[in-house]
């Protein structure tokens, strides 16, 4: 399927953290053909190629994700059942992946957090990573919305939108808790998912084979949703809980999208930050020799002046 | 299994948008054993590669997945799911896609014509493509139909061949809207199916390592189906659906074949193609750097001078 | 898991057709570790290698897939459901082809038959294989049957073993086909199934990246069961059909092993041959453009003067 | 996801055989960024490697298998089927041993003395490597039942917690057998279990490229669950099963999860380690021609001088 342009060991997740984006690349001896930032689009395009891949990438895990829910809701489990909501989960973070390629596919606010945190990612992108993936996951939840219209119409009614009853569908887009949950349980529950994924996001990165990675954040978002997705729904991420949240109150879902829970809904919006600080921090700690504030003086807390000074002898040398 | 003729790094998908098959080129220091062009079958079998592959790869894809959908039917969901026939679509793309590996793996008319208009490929072969693809959807369908022959008899009453009823075996072979729908939503539903399916295939091959391709296409038709294939069936491919309707046709299923839906049958030949357009225009704007009218002034629509003679000087600096 | 002794880039599957097993290598520069036939076991081993890995492929493959009905029959379809039982034939081959890599990992008579005729391996082992392979499903389904010995007394009655009733367990073993189906019928979906299977083998081995086959093994077993797979079982293999149907008649299941269907037992051990044949035919008539009869002129089934003229000049080039 | 620190052909499990780590190596040439044992925590951490990875990986392995069985039982089958369990055990041991990658991801006391027996892995690390793995998945075994307390709770009534009841909650962190079972059933079901386990890790590790290593032993482990996992619910491990039992009996699920079965505690403690030993004694005999004690004089049981010999001179010469 295709034409061969792929080469055929071709990165799968590009270098991004030192800001410099390869297609504005000032080197003159690169003859890539890639490189035509002559004409109008493309030379907009490079500026805003971070933006646009957070905002594609969070855009088809979020369709491929809350698309499979639909079609398991709407249908009462005919078309699909749990499992399918993980595959569907799963396969948007993979092609999410391969989407964003460009920008490093993160997808997820809390995740690049973590990377801000533990890998020297640029603190100057957190804001425009987090915006694109919160309007990416809108996006998508429009586009859910507007493909099962007429299946959300028959199955509650025609134009009844509602939140927390058995012929609800709010549950489509956003998360909700299972009824018996504690304030704290609800909180842990997400902490918990959050840390898994990116304790493993960290650990795959590291030692999978790098054109694995995609395929390796399929089974780790199944791994999270078949494991620890029943309680909250395992949302472990802002963008893809508050956009789609978002999107349902404008849609005419009520009041109810918020105080559902109840105030349920900040719960996915803080503790996925936690949980991936935690999970990041627990690989660092124990497994991961490369750079990170865990492996400076001190964990990365203080940093004493003979540390300083090896860096900058170090950084000498390394440029002589 | 086998003997160990495939080399390590055979590529998966070979270049064909030059219209010269390898297997007769005329460069005379090709000592390979594949050029054996001297005999009549080997020798008319390389004219006609092309239609060939694409015949047996649609073949496959459609025995695969109109086998699954049979599978889970007649056996009254005993023996399969709703995944199940994911599963097989899936499965009977991947399979497609390396079975036709010499003429790209399209399988699918829709894709062809992105194929020519955003990647170069040759106009002139998209009839022989879309000719081999619906005559391998139609082959399929007669050998499921010619395989689940006594089951369907069992099912539906011996010789009794019915479209939209309970007991009706119409929708093995193609696909019929959930009756809930409007005229729009099937419309819309097919073309976001198509939209996905193009975009994730754009996004797969510039970004997976080459070898993975196929697999990344399970993955994708895949999902196509477990999150936006309950409404219309996930045809999203004209000869996958028009190939087989034609034969329940001629197999004595009546006019229900046309006019179920109401007259639902010409929206899976008409939707994949504005779908796949617009997911290959969608990932081309936002993400894709290579050659693409996109990439190219005024996104392709119209051509200035001073682009025509970048372009040429270009060509001759290459030549030189 | 494990130390870390395999090399990055190994064969997956080696090449056995030229007949000398590289443990025997008279080669003197070899100075592998693996060459160490002083020794009184490793020398047998050594001679015999082909058979032992065959026997050994062909016992995974059953004892996943047969382990897999037994769970799935036993456990009132609580442990499992007929997707379980495509995992488990898929994994068998998978594993049985990691197991069996020193032989070609054929583990299927038609599949040695195949290979013979189209791809050049060596007749003098066809039978030795098909012993081995039907040794191997033996012991196999002795192994089920005695790990399920107490949930078959539980499931039966105890000592109690019968075919074809609703609490009959011969089915765990050997394949029986739905009592709709008519002669004819049974012989095609077997047919058609070992099409598939070798159609699909031959083009995965020659298309597909070599480590990924064992993969691609899985995914073609997972196919053929969900797609064809109601029917008759898909057998489509004599060892795994006729060797536990042996076991099961040496364990008391009665006559009824043989007389079921009526007298269904020879399907699956003759079907499968001409099946195999035949999808190997379709691939290379179709698509394959190295070694084969069919790619000889007249398709291999006269050889005239001249074509032998060629290919000793041919020869001859190539000796020089 | 995440910076492409990952190089390309990173090697998925390092050998760490000979107890040198290559975090502390003393090879002055090396000016890898990962060498800095200058600060407190990283060289603790790299004399303390082992054990933590082991831990983490166990950790992963147990968190993931656990968590999936929570969900199922809790849900009451409605967020997942014997499937998801499959699935969760499969994605903790791939995980697991992407966790673990520096310790070689056993995770299993069983697999660990059969690399001792069979691959010359240090008899030393054998305790430490034990001890982390029973007191990784005693920590996930606290972590899965903090996170599904309130569940449980709601399941079995505010407070309870028992053992072999239908509202029982035991199950989800220990393995209880069916009630039907015979004590030899018992043992022989975990005893061919943990073969099929260790000897497929062999073939894996043998055959497999070595990237594709972690993603073989999601499938193993799944195949042993889809297969063999009914009857004992697929223990093979003892970490896995008495360090989770540990936690439910400190937890006050009562004397029940000793004497359940009855006392079928000490079963999926002893099996495994017979069962992967005649796994790996299986493998080396029929199909392993690297070094193993099956293949020296008299399989290893005994040394004859001459042997010694051989050995020595090869040494001298390699040396040389």
């Amino acid at each position: 399927m295709g034409t061969g342009v792929a080469e055929e060991t071709q990165p799968v997740i590009q270098e991004t953290t030192n800001g410099v984006h390869p297609a504005i690349s000032s080197d003159p001896t690169v003859t890539d053909t890639d490189v035509r930032p002559q004409y109008l689009w493309p030379k907009t395009r490079s500026l805003l190629q971070d933006a646009f891949s957070e905002f594609m990438g969070t855009f088809i895990l979020v369709l491929l994700g809350d698309g499979s829910i639909a079609q398991v809701v709407l249908s009462k489990n005919t078309k699909g059942d749990w499992q399918s909501i993980c595959w569907g989960w799963g396969l948007g973070l993979m092609f999410g992946a391969y989407t964003a390629t460009k920008s490093g596919g993160h997808l997820n606010p809390a995740v690049t957090l973590s990377m801000c945190v533990f890998r020297g990612f640029s603190w100057r992108k957190f804001p425009i990573y987090m915006c694109a993936q919160i309007l990416g996951a809108m996006a998508a939840a429009l586009v859910v919305y507007g493909n099962y219209k007429s299946a959300i119409d028959q199955y509650e009614g025609y134009g009844i939108r509602t939140v927390g009853l058995n012929t609800s569908t709010a549950g489509i887009f956003a998360t909700y808790p299972q009824p018996f949950m504690t304030r704290t349980g609800m909180f842990f529950s997400e902490f918990i998912g959050s840390s898994i994924l990116m304790f493993l996001i960290f650990a795959v990165v590291d030692n999978a084979a790098q054109y694995l990675v995609p395929l390796c954040l399929f089974f780790v978002l199944f791994a999270v949703g078949a494991c620890f997705g029943w309680e909250t729904g395992f949302a472990v991420n802002l963008a893809r809980d508050f956009g789609p949240r978002l999107v349902t109150y404008a849609l005419g879902y009520g009041n109810g999208v918020w105080n559902a829970g109840p105030y349920y809904f900040w719960v996915p919006m803080v503790a996925p930050f936690f949980g991936c600080l935690f999970g990041g921090f627990l690989y660092d700690v124990f497994l991961y020799t490369g750079e990170s504030p865990i492996n400076k003086p001190f964990m990365g807390v203080t940093r004493p002046k003979e540390a300083w000074r090896n860096a900058a002898q170090k950084e000498k040398v390394s440029k002589a």
